[in-house]
């Protein structure tokens, strides 16, 4: 996925479909961080991909002669139930992605028998699908973002979401109320934090936030311009439309007409007529 | 003091100086409660005044023959001490103002016979004086505000005080802390508040409050808009040059220059060049 | 007022009955400072008073010959409109009370031709009562505590209040939404609050503060010992009956058995069975 | 890892020492995860390892023919620098350990010809080491600690630390915010807080966090008492000595003795003589 990121950061993709978030394993480190550094980029939408998997194999091996799967550390999470229950004695394989693991058993030297992967992908490459709807958590979804290059903004559809990536100013223990009370403020929601090490020592972090709104909106601009001077280093992935549709809740008081009203009031009492 | 501040709206003077604020007995409610309400005025600056007090007398009168005092109930109060060491039996007779209680001195049927004023009362009305320096307050002082109609702000000096009144949104909990964290969330000092009684029924506030810096500062434009979002019957009473001429402490990130560059930050990214 | 909490101070009173609030003019600041400071006092219960006055006068004196009233100002400000209609060219002679008011018109040399005052102490003193009902506001009331000395608390009713004096720690944008929060994380509401001065210099505060429940209660046991951590100077008037029987609004995890569970919680994991 | 804290939880390991968190890549989610469900563990203490790495591989191989190289995906990534000048077109395949990766190495059929390992490992299976000290980070450390089953506490040394998971309240603005003022509102400082997914669905999560202080000290018990009202399914996992023997900060009104003097205040007050 980072590579996917690449080609888009250098011009050879106009835009990407990476996994961010998954409601089993949580959120994609890989992708949080290779957004958060390096040449910036922005979230151009999200999709909800209903989690599926099987159990594919090479043509010929049954499932009782499975020793050792390979799969993403977060499908084989996600399956260890049917595991526990059907193949209790295999042997986990890590593996970089569900379809490396997939292509992975075609190689003639592939040190596992079985892999764990989406229908399509073991369609597509002719293999053994020995069980189907192996996954334990109904509802399982991944969440993927549509990255492309900087550039306009998706207009507000009164439905979106707005991600960002915010160093923690210091190590103190007002820092992280300091940022929250930026949205609480201004009656910004927050629906996803995640706390990511800078890699330079520990105990430091800077968070990756989504919050309810688009950067259009005023109290959302308002939000972030306070993160702006708390933390400068701070940096804005996009405003983009929800894949679930919700409208932001917004009270009268955070809502444009409320921030309009104020900034004229303001304007009045600077330059009175 | 309320018809001085009525000459005021009415256009018979240009501004009036009334007292706010006294370091012994607190705010002075008659002022708090006139400039919150009616006609729109405008503090234009402030002057701390030293409270000095004598006790004066009709001529002929000696000390030891003193049973009846007037004078402002504020003035009583800073005078115990001295008045229970030498008059102890003398009774209390309150009176609207200082100079009232020493004028009321002169008529022929005044019931109290002697009135704590200022020096200067008592010489004009050719009052005797019996004791000088009688407060028992070292340091005591009186803040009196320039008031007069609303018009453009005095330039900020970098020490400057700007004076709000704010209605307190609804009787819950949050509902004050909703309002000190606009102050909070910009690094905007406090340096007075007060509670005052909308007149409605119990329970029902107003605040009265002081906060450091001037209006054409952006972090006290932001907290003022965020103040009138939660409480739009805010009443600005103006920005002006502190008499203690202390600076305003502003941190980095408070400082015009960060609001500027979070102003622009955010322009950049909803405008994209 | 002064004297009678002093006959409780000194024993030879069980109890006084004194305002404390005023629907119209709010804090009544003797009685604030009275119990704020000197010999420690308890509040037994409180009392809601619905506000009456009366323009009395002495006998033979009729309304057309009025030019000069006296009252309490709270009385003052509440009979205003009435004033303005009926005696609008009445100057007003404040008096220390009602009451001292109404007696005032008995002696030979009174500077004033009438008082305003309750109906029963016009009724009492023999004066000719020239209007009733002359009060502005409906349902003006004032609140009246009855202030003992301290021992054991009324047993909590499940409808309560708790009235504290908490010195500002320091003079810090932080300070007061620091006592504020001792409230807000355990879900203590506040029904009032007010800053009073204490006579020492500009800015430097207490505040009068009620708050919902009794000192018996979990949440605002531990809400005053937080407190007393950042307040030491913090003084306890009383847990009583609410005059309005209105029940405290108590949240799950703020009642009596999240505490007690919390507690044996940490006790069970520094004490291991 | 996790088996090793499953020899703990069967009683057939009276310890485990696994890796929590490292400079560079983060929470290691694994660890957090294991210790935040399933039966109760508790952290007895904590040790800070520096970070070095050899690449290693086969006998006979040299760096000119590595093609493949396997580790642990931490491990790949504080060597991604070296990688990079070094072996830039090296694919990385990865493994669930860096011992796990270096054994393979001496399995017939292994898909990669390297192994990023410690130099010890390489040691111990007779591995060529191809170049040593090949990770980026200076002063790169994995924290790692030393789990057993919940008993009597180590006791405090005032430099300590405890480590709480707090499942988050409910997804609202406030949640979090009402989480981190337990901790303010005693003084108590966070050192860290990860978000973890409950694995139920998008926007569930838990919070790992570490906090100064020792549960035996009176702010930690008062802020852990705070939080289990809030979040009763709280699971505390152990107060410990600091690898790094740094003191707590506590102010004075946040000690031991302020919360004495509070409590036994408050006793007084409910149970006066």
């Amino acid at each position: 996925m980072d590579s996917a990121l690449e080609l888009v950061r250098t011009g050879r993709a106009a835009a990407a479909m990476v996994p961010i978030e998954n409601s089993v394993e949580g959120g994609v480190s890989a992708t949080l961080d290779a957004i958060a550094t390096g040449g910036p980029l922005m979230i151009l939408g999200e999709q909800l991909v209903p989690i599926r998997f099987v159990l594919a194999a090479r043509p010929g091996l049954g499932l009782s002669r499975v020793r050792r799967v390979s799969t993403h550390s977060h499908a084989w999470a996600q399956c260890r139930q049917w595991s526990s229950a059907n193949i209790p004695d295999a042997e986990y394989i890590p593996a970089s992605s569900t379809a490396a693991a997939a292509v992975g058993l075609l190689a003639a030297d592939c040190p596992y028998d079985a892999a764990i992967c989406a229908p399509l992908v073991a369609e597509q490459r002719g293999l053994n699908v020995l069980a189907e709807g192996i996954g334990d958590v109904e509802d399982a979804v991944t969440r993927f973002i549509l990255v492309g290059l900087p550039g306009p903004l998706p207009a507000p559809t009164g439905s979106d979401k707005t991600t960002l990536v915010v160093p923690l100013p210091k190590d103190h223990p007002g820092a992280l109320m300091g940022i929250l009370e930026q949205f609480a403020s201004r009656g910004v929601n927050l629906s996803r934090i995640e706390s990511r090490p800078t890699g330079q020592f520990l105990g430091d972090y800077f968070f990756s936030i989504d919050i309810d709104g688009h950067l259009a909106e005023e109290r959302v601009a308002d939000a972030v311009r306070g993160l702006h001077r708390l933390s400068p280093g701070l940096r804005f992935l996009g405003s983009f439309p929800r894949a679930d549709r919700r409208r932001s809740a917004v009270s009268g008081h955070n809502g444009d007409e409320a921030f309009r009203q104020a900034h004229e009031w303001v304007v009045g009492l600077l330059e009175p007529a």
